[in-house]
């Protein structure tokens, strides 16, 4: 399998690549006139014969395009609280894979870190793209801007999903229903989602769920969260 | 809810606490005398009201015992390559919290990390043992000794399924029917597994699935496949 690149313009008949692109294709793969890379933009993959490689400036031709296969059915956006540490680009790197289409940071009433820096954002967003590559999607997911508990709602796109504790009852297998073209999944912070705003969740069309008895740290509520959601809509 | 702690034996109607729970309790959780914890061993939970708090010895009195109720009703076995860093600990945490009750960590052709330490191995166990008590499980997953591939699947408890890139069409929720009472979930290596392995997982019996067409880090791997089969066995 040949290696990916997402690029950020669409790709014509003639390929030239430079910067980082043309250096990692150079000095870190190594490769040589005649391999082949493939370019990935908007879930369009462009197989791109390589015709001269140096660490400047590499050149190619496009001999064939096609659809990524890789996309899942479901636009899934999660609403990712800011976390400790290491933890929220842990999460960003495992959705990626899985295949969520939108990130959203916010921060609630019980979040204990609370600001996301241009530099943080920044880097997430090239976890996500490392990320993307890795799994071979055709996109490569959004880091929305940082959102706060109210404001979140109205930037979510309907059915909204939100796991809670309190939620004795209905399992993400029961609430889905395929074929679903859009989905969001709002994770609770650390310290749990307060009664006022599960009461506003409710209030803008949410719908509660539980993932099971035991007890679940936001970074892995959001993956197996996902995790489910793939399942049951992607198949 | 009151803060809950593991033991390594039965608790009678008086209770002695020494060492370090006695220090976490008296200095770090700061308890006192009239305050309730939770001791939990084998499935049982022992609620105890303190009696006597210091930071050398905690004396208390049990009473009530309950079943834990956090416990799911399958016996997932996971079987999990060595990770490279701190990858495996990640796994470790999360599947602790989804509900695993043992880890075999496994090396194959392809592994890149190849032993694991005495001291590792004790600091994976005790990592099961806090995400456990965060989790709110009544049992610690066990950590099992290493193993190597052929030997791997005389080890694991039958049914045993095998999430590989090869298989195209079964998916968990396809080859598991509930109630099961006990399953093996092997996760592949990153380099992946080899054509001679799976035919020797077949060969023994196990089933291959596929978790859908993004390609996943193992780590991703191990997580996402043991939600989907909590979600789909533990209800």
């Amino acid at each position: 399998m040949s290696h990916r690149f997402f690029v950020d313009e669409d790709v014509g008949d003639q390929v030239v690549l430079s910067g980082d692109q043309a250096r990692q294709i150079a000095n870190v793969l190594r490769l040589v006139a005649g391999d082949q890379i493939t370019l990935v933009r908007n879930g369009l993959e462009s197989v791109v014969a390589l015709e001269a490689v140096d660490a400047s400036t590499v050149r190619g031709r496009c001999v064939r395009k096609q659809t990524a296969g890789a996309e899942p059915r479901v636009q899934l956006t999660l609403a990712l609280p800011l976390l400790k540490g290491e933890r929220s680009e842990e999460v960003i790197e495992a959705v990626t894979q899985l295949g969520v289409s939108t990130i959203v940071p916010f921060v609630s009433a019980r979040s204990v870190v609370r600001t996301l820096s241009a530099a943080k954002r920044e880097r997430w967003t090239r976890i996500a793209r490392e990320s993307a590559e890795t799994a071979r999607r055709g996109r490569v997911p959004t880091i929305a801007a940082i959102a706060e508990w109210p404001a979140l709602f109205e930037r979510l796109v309907a059915p909204v999903i939100v796991p809670w504790e309190g939620e004795a009852l209905k399992t993400l297998a029961e609430v889905l229903t395929p074929p679903l073209s859009t989905l969001s999944l709002v994770i609770g912070p650390e310290g749990g989602i307060g009664p006022e705003e599960i009461q506003l969740a409710w209030d803008r069309g949410a719908t509660t769920v539980t993932l099971g008895t035991r007890n679940l740290r936001s970074e892995t509520a959001a993956i197996a969260a996902v995790a489910q959601v793939m399942a049951i809509l992607d198949r």
